[in-house]
């Protein structure tokens, strides 16, 4: 296994493996890795020739309050993981090689960006695309894997790529859980025990969503109410939204019916915000 | 010399010519081609194995009460023009091609685009990176060339490749000027007679300039008085900007000194807006 830290250099390789005639495979991460990004990797693995993910802690994804500080890092642990997991590259630029000084050019898919997270997180997408449309460009990989987690940040990295006509295709991987149900994260690290017993109630008010669907329920408002109060009764958690949209575009429905997308972002203790989603064939 | 006109048949080109190990020149215009367009081919066609230019008027680097509609459009004749200057292919997409509905996804070089045509072109110059962004994604190209008579847009495309890591070679070409010194532009096809005699006064007042900076003069106030005071004594043209700024960064400048730009943009008659400009080093 291969450990790049520059951009030429990576450009090198990469052109290098093109002009071999190779298929390249590409999981960006911010390292950290778990379960979710080891899925990530073996369903890419079978898809191309040379498979490379990026290590980056992404500045510029990161609100002013936000945790860049404290988001784990473990490269010698991720290193270790990359290589069982059959990982040919790791490209893990410092935060200078990516971002030197006087850097001033950002991609933003504008629309998609503002709601749900980006309520809350105004400059986040912005950050996502501008390291993604980097990374395309520096890696020059035929596909990209993107996990159903971040299920916004998967729809605009594919709006990204499709506006700014990357020909890069997208690959979307399903979340990975806990045997309890909990969605795999790097941010999981930060909860204690009493958070983690709370932080279940976000799937299980998901679960509740989709079982009162099933049962024939097509209100969206009593639906949210319903999750609210999964929640509100079994948790101290602070919602930060809750949203059903269109799986597709993320449009807001007037009728809940199609490919639907049911999102939540809560924070639990002091300083973590937790994200899942469901999808549903209503 | 073939013709292109869909996005995915040109990216398969380009897909093909790298593969055979060719090496893509591309000079990116919106077409009504004169011998300042030429000269970018001539520079461009010995450092290439395949020349690619692009025609489309592209509407997102146009302001709302602007001249997109009016825009001169010469297929026919351009086409003649670029199979004489050994141009392989045209890429001439249509602007539903380039932007479907629903496009939302921009490309902005903060602070370079906000800066002389920028006051009074608030978003055009996104529209220029978001445009040559594509290019770049669809033609796949090894080295571009750009013509300094744009020369903001040429600072803001270098900055754009460096800062978003574009694997793609700029290069600068000098501007092509009549035999009395106006700079070429597919815009003085609007100018009357009349307009044209003022519009000299434009590439007058840049040698006026340089003439007193060759003079010793340094006072930045001065040499812009004695531009203006060219200008505004030989036409009814209006001013739009008079700039003297760090050629390389386009910062501003305390002291004349190093290499040097000295811009200008003026509106003559009712419509037309020019830009011409030189370069010095003191």
């Amino acid at each position: 296994m291969e450990i790049i830290k520059t951009i030429p250099d990576m450009q090198k390789r990469a052109n290098e493996l093109r002009n071999e005639g190779k298929r390249i495979g590409l999981v960006p991460t911010m390292g950290a890795l778990h379960e979710g990004h080891i899925s990530l990797f073996k369903i890419a693995r079978p898809l191309c020739d040379v498979l490379i993910t990026s290590i980056f802690v992404n500045p510029t994804q990161f609100g002013e309050n936000e945790d860049l500080e404290i988001y784990p890092r473990d490269f010698e642990g991720d290193e270790k993981k990359c290589k069982s997991a059959g990982v040919d590259i790791i490209f893990y630029p410092s935060t200078d090689e990516m971002y030197p000084e006087g850097y001033t050019t950002f991609v933003e898919v504008k629309g998609l960006s503002e709601i749900m997270c980006g309520r809350t997180r105004p400059n986040h997408f912005r950050g996502v695309a501008t390291v993604v449309a980097k990374l395309f460009n520096i890696v020059k990989p035929h596909l990209s894997v993107f996990g159903n987690k971040d299920y916004q940040q998967a729809v605009i990295i594919e709006k990204m790529v499709e506006d700014l006509n990357f020909d890069v295709e997208i690959i979307r991987a399903p979340i990975v859980r806990e045997s309890d149900g909990l969605a795999m994260s790097s941010r999981n690290a930060y909860l204690k025990d009493d958070e983690r017993r709370q932080a279940l109630y976000i799937y299980r008010a998901l679960k509740r969503a989709e079982e009162i669907i099933k049962g024939g329920e097509r209100d969206i408002d009593v639906i949210i109410e319903e999750i609210r109060e999964t929640i509100e009764s079994n948790s101290d958690m602070k919602i930060d939204y809750i949203e059903i949209r269109d799986a597709g575009n993320l449009g807001e429905l007037e009728v809940l019916e199609g490919e639907i997308l049911i999102s939540i972002a809560c924070f639990v203790g002091e300083k973590t915000r937790l994200i899942d989603n469901i999808t549903l064939r209503v």
